[in-house]
């Protein structure tokens, strides 16, 4: 067991833990790298409440040396990782919201919901055109063809595009489409697709598995870093629980969990595991407040015309003002809403 | 199935729900009832998405005829519950913070405490004085002792108190020193003691169960209001999923839901949920975006010496600015932290 | 950490784990009390998988110091416990199986079911009188009255009685009239009803609460042996999860896991979890071949008259049927299906 | 809604049905097609528990028109699906128990773990070459080169292979060498895998994914057949939830759930819910006694040197006792375990 401190530690802080550690009855190796002070603890810690030493000031985290990432962890990289596409800087003071339908429908809703968030301040769409449908008998998508049309409508506005890559057999067409690869929850433990996405040469969005505990999903994002890209954006999407009242249980506190253990930017989508576009502006809220570097929105310029997920898609009017809510909580947390200029 | 409208619907809000139920080949009958309008729909509703219907303006709800729950649904009683105690109301514009320690301990530590969270403007003193532990070898709390400390405490700073009431038996000597009974999570299916609660006097703070469905949750306070108290206060405290970095999962899509369907006012405690201090502000931030009406948030002077979950416990320092960021979240929403004038 | 050895392991089997340790690097301290050699895992233990040590012959499990139940362990007590009701065992050899309504309803409903299952030769009758229902709408039970019955049915039958205490406030009442005390899984957390349960007088049968852990379970039980009651009989009834096909997922891995624990008897409900009796039969087979010492098994004279969870009862020709295969069940895993001689 | 009658439901248990709708107030109309009754349900059927329905004799199942699957439905097909690979049929009477080493190791192991295996009559080798890791720093398998040892392996006992596919990509290679191509539980929502597999001209095991409710699973199936692939056999390996002692929760009441609602055969894995080999036994028996089609074991010649999961594989030993307590179990409820002649 390894605790780490953070790169401005002051030696009262580190003398502090070393104290505490003796008088616990345990032996401890203190050594320094990089500007970092790491002790090492050597006694029998049984019994002992970590929580009481990882919470003192100065302590980054407490790691066992069974910890399997690396690359996606703090100690691998201190400095927020940034990824920027087409001048947006996902991960730094800015919180960058993504918007657009959940799935490509038709030219018409296509220009039409582009418009709409891009009136908003939006840089980045999203849509999808290859879709994961429970059921074989669903709409599945209007795939390349949708592609394109949303790759055009965005070249138009001066967008970047974001969607779901379902097929590894369709990665080089795609990333030729595409400014950011996004890997739906489904497919978050599909192995093969990690590592050719490390091979991508674009940012890859990496929605959390509705199974996955927290460091499961850092291991997938570890997977991409380990094959060579470094851009990974996660996005919190909700866990499978009980309740059923909503399709999926946001785990908010993934936000404060993953922004201590990685240097990763995380984001949050509230349009799936809400299911309901009156739980969508609170849940979005609350993710902005709780720390998130960005959401993904589910907007359509008409959702009762939507094919898919119409319920959780928000009216152009709406958007609008939770965008101005999220400005003012963003504002209470000292960060702000990214906003293209007209 | 009844489509229930709001009671500010305007009739062109109606007539568009009962074309769209037309249009999907469905009969209905219209009636009116204390200034509101429900549709009850009587043809074949195999395959049709509710969801369409439910997020239609003016639509407040759809309630199946099988719905359990009466007394505590917004069709009982429209207007939101406000419960005050000493002059702080909860369930109002202001959202109420309640503070104090996890467990009372000793009295330096409950006066200590009580002074730091009433130098925030703290009206409502949390402690506990009987605590549920898993296990037996663990500390079970002062009993009545540690109470009359905090009623002692609580009097001579004006404030109320709320506290976890274990045990039927102490019904009768309990009501007369605490202001609000807390009712933990691991009782909230305790039937006798809720039947006595209806009968109790005093308001009733009730923590969802780690197991319950919103249904259940909202079911138990159902037992309370159905035996003659209408002052419950609900509190999320976390659900039990797979994650295991956090104690509980906090359900914040609770909020927006509980709201839609009851008029009880519903609080969030973001410390037991996250067993650790530094996940419990971004979460008590993310309450509050959330649209809770309050907190229920552990603070102890000195958390290193707590006999406790100490871990969980803000520091006096961290809950002062805990406030001052709660208050600038309120704000962005247009609501306010109740803080008393000192 | 400790590794304890089963009483029969072979002074080679010791050696073996000796030698593992030692090429893990690892220093240890052996000692014999009572029959039983320990050995104390002295080095660093970090990164070493101890399922390959706990599944070496001989050793009967690796305990860390921070096991928080004591009594409840197969360290206190090695040999199984087995409790005596009405010359009936539980937690020998032969597996007991408990039968009766879900809840008592009438005279004739309880004299003919009791008379059903005598029938079958089944010496304990189960049946509610005190039911926690989530819904202050339905039936809460016919209270002593229905006991009283009860008792006079099994009086006449020679019949033992387990029925669920749901008011501490009962208890005295409660134990002249039942001889196995059932707390439900709703009040498996009930602390002030464990502690009396340890001056109970009776044996009681702990139902595992649909959130608990296997460990959280095993500290409810270490409430009532310690405060007095070693007479403990453990039941699984399900666990919440995310599936809505049945109303809990039975977990019946925690029948080997509890035995390996634990020396307390542990049974299964199968008519809870599954909430149909067609998923009762091969369920109450699986728990069996699990290796459960017993079941609690809702039958009914006439399913179909029944006012509560008559879906899942059985009819006593199914419920015959059930016990031949039953029968066949144990036999194969070398026990028996415990059976009155009539 | 559907009430639909098994084959043989005699004219009087369809008068008993009809007649208890009519009590309830419902109208109904009666069909018969393909020698079996349906009844349509046409009144309100608000507040009406259709588990009172569905148990009663000659009732096969209440469907939904909503229900999203047509051909894994016992509707579309009502004899049991059964697939043949090399003269071994799973689906019939005799249960099927497929076993070998989790991961293909090396020459020497899966030969010696084949021989052991075959010796107990078992006719299908499962064994691992492409590995779903977690970590990126995990063994991933020995590929092709593995799977060749594998095919030669089982060619020279005259055995059928069973392994995962992890690629799409590889699938035409991966047809040549294996006889039933396993679809791991991470995969389960892997459409473009799913889609490709229904023209893959060889049977495939689906496991269930950890997050997946009963009817995603058979959707998942619905996709394979749907793209034209009749021979699926599905896979129960435990689902996530929240007790930590075991890895999966394996969900047996699945077994006569599926058993009801679908003509496809079911398996049971318990190895990998497990994560522990004395768990594995109690749990393989629970499965046969609940009804499962076939069991997949792991076993290795020697578990101590195992790469991968070595705390879960069965002793050669240990697996021939298993197969005798098995046979015993399947005798109990009228089947066999299939075994080869040597």
């Amino acid at each position: 067991m390894v605790i780490v401190f953070t790169k401005d530690a002051t030696e009262q802080d580190i003398i502090q833990v070393i104290q505490k550690l003796t008088r616990l009855g345990l032996d401890i190796h203190r050594s320094t790298a990089d500007e970092r002070t790491m002790i090492r603890i050597l006694g029998d810690k049984r019994g002992i409440d970590m929580r009481d030493i990882e919470t003192l000031p100065g302590v980054m985290g407490i790691h066992k040396i069974t910890d399997p990432y690396l690359m996606v962890g703090r100690e691998y990289q201190k400095q927020d990782t940034r990824v920027t596409v087409r001048g947006t800087t996902i991960g730094g003071k800015d919180i960058v919201v993504m918007a657009g339908p959940c799935t490509l429908e038709s030219k018409e809703q296509i220009t039409a919901t582009a418009q709409a968030v891009a009136d908003q301040g939006i840089a980045i769409l999203r849509g999808g055109a290859f879709k994961p449908r429970t059921s074989p008998y669903s709409f599945q998508g209007l795939g390349f063809e949708g592609l394109k049309l949303m790759r055009e409508t965005a070249d138009s506005l001066d967008m970047a595009i974001v969607s779901e890559l379902l097929d590894i057999r369709d990665m080089d067409r795609f990333v030729e489409l595409v400014d950011i690869i996004q890997v739906g929850a489904r497919n978050m433990h599909n192995f093969p697709l990690l590592k050719a996405l490390g091979q991508a040469g674009k940012p890859v969005l990496l929605k959390r598995g509705m199974w996955a505990t927290i460091e499961e999903w850092l291991l997938a994002a570890e997977y991409i870093l380990y094959h060579g890209n470094m851009e990974v954006i996660l996005c919190e999407r909700g866990i499978r629980a009980f309740e059923s009242q909503t399709r999926f249980t946001l785990d908010l506190a993934s936000i404060p969990i993953v922004k201590r253990r990685s240097h990763l930017p995380i984001m949050v989508d509230p349009s799936h595991a809400s299911g309901n576009r009156q739980l969508v502006v609170p849940m979005a809220r609350a993710a902005v407040a709780a720390g998130a570097d960005g959401l993904l929105i589910e907007v359509h310029y008409d959702p009762r015309k939507a094919r898919c997920d119409g319920a959780q898609s928000l009216y152009p009017g709406q958007f609008a003002q939770t965008m101005e809510q999220l400005e003012q909580i963003a504002r209470a947390i000292g960060r702000t809403i990214q906003r293209k200029q007209g």
